[in-house]
């Protein structure tokens, strides 16, 4: 059935099944270019019909069921998950052209086992779902599950956002919801190896057939009709800017929820007095975040705001010597490479002055060689929509301002990041500055940061790993953190005078 | 100022000034169908641009502030409202038609200022803002007030859902948010008296003074413009589908939040068990139900769904009787009236069978008959669409299905809703049925409903006046209910590695 000649089949309302496929892909490794062999199908409408037919079902079947059963999937998955872990880290490394160690093994691969149960614990718990009861007119209220939702999992987290075995996935599931996985065309043979798993483990733990199913690939007008389907709940979407909005269009068009996380260029303003206080310390914290898994992360520091002066000029040498040092990441493959020649092109045609790399790194596969560009603060204000271009890979913008006028002025053009972040110093001197940027950056951001990168997003009850747009389409939620990314995959639903029998268990006794 | 002859100013930044009017209109008493003298601007987008600029400036402004100023503020305002009663009451009844009392004096004004009252005390409280500590991270979450919010209030609520004091001003001003109100053509002296209260209410209370605004009109496509604009934080529309989807398009296309209530039929499914005990009460809870206020309620029950049998063609019968006794209440306007005879006219054209009423009601002002309507189970689901067409008005219609199966395939071709209802047998004789529909029913509707009609939506924190789309645009959240009703008008935000002393006020010690 996975054998290289043949074509990969789909889960689908817990069978693997043959595609109906309008043509076929494969994947190719990025640190060789080499195009692997294995073959996986584009589905046609008729196998996103069939999932949404026996997610409807499943939807249907496991309403009156108790959450400990979602529970216990989400354990045995994870078990399933490390059981085959050296198999798929092995995969997600030839496809993803990450480290086998310590990136996927000992990093993304614990973390996807962990927020499966953590996600387990909030399943049962469920005081995340925020029963409301008001005894007097006899109205309860409580966050019920929204409906299938179809996950789309991104290019650079191959395990850890996968479709089939996210964090969106987890949230899902948790909050009782099947689940339709879209798996991505960089990492296919790793998400058959997660969904075989899965398959297993909810088999195993008796959910209905089609709560967890998974397609390899659909075309961009079938993906828009299935997030606009009627029979969906609601859709969520790691990826591109235009993948998503294309996807928002089509969501938003018939009232259907969709969550996206896009795009994000994070910025990190450097006050004088913290670079006055540790220079150093601040120029290779920047090199690591900015530069480690290739800035292949939603998190990465793509905008760094500094003020004009002696110190900033160090700070800029510093950080070209260490960019042109250190080893240039694989990435994701030639439609990433391609992406960051685009959009270092952007922010040239912008103004913006390419201090060291530019180009192509000279080695194989795909690798693009660390960036550091600069443009000052009047330039960005006069150009701020091409200058906020998110390159997704090793480059950053260094963008230098006369004055803090200029750095407020700065903010006030950006659009909705993930994050924000502020180094001062720690003697009080940076603070009245510190008081005039941190009420303009953190409207416009989901996670204000002090003193620290924005990389590296902690599985926290308190994260917000979100924002306004475009890092994301609905500020009001996270895409990690449990069990608050629960929350997005639910609506509001009343009881009114309804019989105590008739609640559901959560609202009972 | 607010003499005959001139033309009625607008609240701009805590004065009020002269509008910079395309146009002027006025409005008209629906009793009798009397132009009012009194004539109030159309905006240009200057006006706009100017209440923009003015809520930015109170927003930060108001970041730092104690949110008992804010409690403060919406007491004050209440109190000023229960003073100036009797004058505000007077032209909500002449503008809208509704009875002075027991309506207007002794049920919307009381709501009103009771929701006002209640979200000082949410404002004041906060742990609706759901913060989150994550100690050992040092991270910790919080929803935090959105932005400048438009509210654009309705027709049929000149009090409770006002623009300038209703549900979504109160909800979002207690959030923290400068509100730009929009007034209704249909009772702008009403606004325009609220608005004197709310001004005031402002000064005394040292609120910036671009926090409370009004304008009285706009042209649609300068009210898309604002729905879409970067300093706007979100909006809030109830209204007619064909409007909020408009505004709705403008604001997605950006990501801008935008919360809708647009129109929902509130289907009541009658058992026959329930028929069999109590018809005659059913019968006058029903009617009672959907003439009250001329059926101009979001909850009207617009579509009754029975079982044919004898029972149900004795019920039949009774409505029949009982909307040709009652007296047919005054619609708010021409345009209600003309959006009557449209809906009759699709619901008609689809299949439906009038059975009483169906014409305009002989006497003076807007006021149609009470219209009964019916079509059987297997014609709607051939015209599902069609037939879910919202009448806002008082006409009903009854459809009689073959048996629970065909009550099912109605149920599943039906869109999203604010109520659902099911009145059952007390004995147990209707269980099985209601645990067929029920399952179905409560899904696609934000507030399910036992043995009650729908309109009557208590202010109770458990409390959903919400529901999936169209009847909303965001399933999520509720605009009735304090304090879950405020959280539409938030972000989520994390405060990472933030220093203690740097935090919301809200999220130390």
């Amino acid at each position: 059935m996975n054998s290289t000649t043949s074509i990969s089949p789909i889960l689908i309302d817990g069978q693997w099944l043959e595609a109906s496929a309008s043509s076929t892909f494969s994947a190719t490794n990025p640190s060789t270019g080499e195009a692997l062999s294995e073959q996986f199908p584009v589905s046609t409408w008729a196998d996103i019909d069939a999932a949404l037919y026996a997610a409807v079902s499943a939807f249907r079947a496991m309403q009156d069921k108790p959450s400990d059963q979602l529970a216990s999937f989400l354990r045995q998955y994870a078990d399933a998950i490390e059981a085959n872990g050296e198999a798929i880290c092995e995969a997600a490394a030839t496809e993803s052209g990450y480290p086998y160690a310590p990136r996927l093994k000992d990093i993304e691969l614990p973390r996807t086992t962990g927020q499966l149960r953590k996600a387990a614990d909030a399943a049962e718990n469920g005081a995340w779902r925020l029963p409301v009861h008001d005894a007097e007119n006899n109205i309860h209220s409580v966050l019920e599950p929204v409906g299938p939702v179809v996950v789309f999992g991104p290019n650079n987290f191959p395990l850890a956002f996968n479709g089939i075995s996210g964090g969106d996935f987890a949230a899902a599931i948790a909050a009782g919801n099947p689940v339709i996985a879209k798996a991505h065309r960089l990492h296919p043979a790793t998400c058959r190896l997660l969904a075989e798993c899965a398959a297993t483990a909810a088999e195993a733990s008796g959910l209905p057939s089609g709560f967890v199913q998974m397609i390899y690939a659909t075309s961009h007008a079938d993906g828009e009709r299935l997030v606009a389907d009627r029979r969906l709940g609601a859709a969520a979407f790691t990826g591109s800017r235009s993948g998503g909005m294309a996807l928002k269009t089509a969501a938003d068009a018939v009232g259907k929820p969709i969550y996206l996380e896009m795009s994000s260029v994070n910025p990190v303003v450097i006050l004088p007095g913290a670079l006055e206080e540790r220079l150093d310390d601040i120029a290779t914290e920047l090199t690591t975040s900015a530069l480690m898994g290739a800035g292949q992360f939603c998190t990465n520091p793509g905008i760094v705001v500094l003020l004009d002066g002696k110190h900033t000029e160090d700070l800029i040498a510093q950080l070209g010597e260490k960019y042109t040092a250190s080893p240039c990441g694989t990435l994701l493959g030639k439609s990433v490479m391609d992406s960051v020649a685009e959009g270092q092109g952007a922010l040239t045609s912008a103004g913006a002055e390419t201090l060291t790399g530019g180009g192509a790194a000279e080695r194989e596969g795909y690798a693009w060689s660390n960036t550091l560009m600069r443009v000052n603060g009047k330039r960005f204000s006069e150009s701020p929509e091409a200058l906020q271009t998110e390159v997704f890979g090793n480059t950053t913008l260094l963008v230098v301002a006369d004055d803090v006028d200029q750095v407020l002025d700065v903010i006030s053009h950006m659009e909705g990041n993930l994050t924000g972040s502020i180094y001062s110093a720690t003697d009080g001197s940076d603070d009245e500055l510190y008081d005039a940027v941190a009420p303009r950056l953190r409207p416009i951001v989901g996670r204000l940061i002090n003193d620290k990168m924005p990389t590296g997003v902690a599985v926290s009850p308190a994260m917000n790993h979100g924002g306004p747009f475009p890092a994301t389409g609905q500020a009001h939620f996270t895409a990690v953190g449990i069990p608050a990314s629960l929350r997005r995959f639910t609506m509001l639903a009343s009881y009114d005078n309804v019989r105590p029998h008739r609640l559901p268990a959560i609202l009972q006794g």
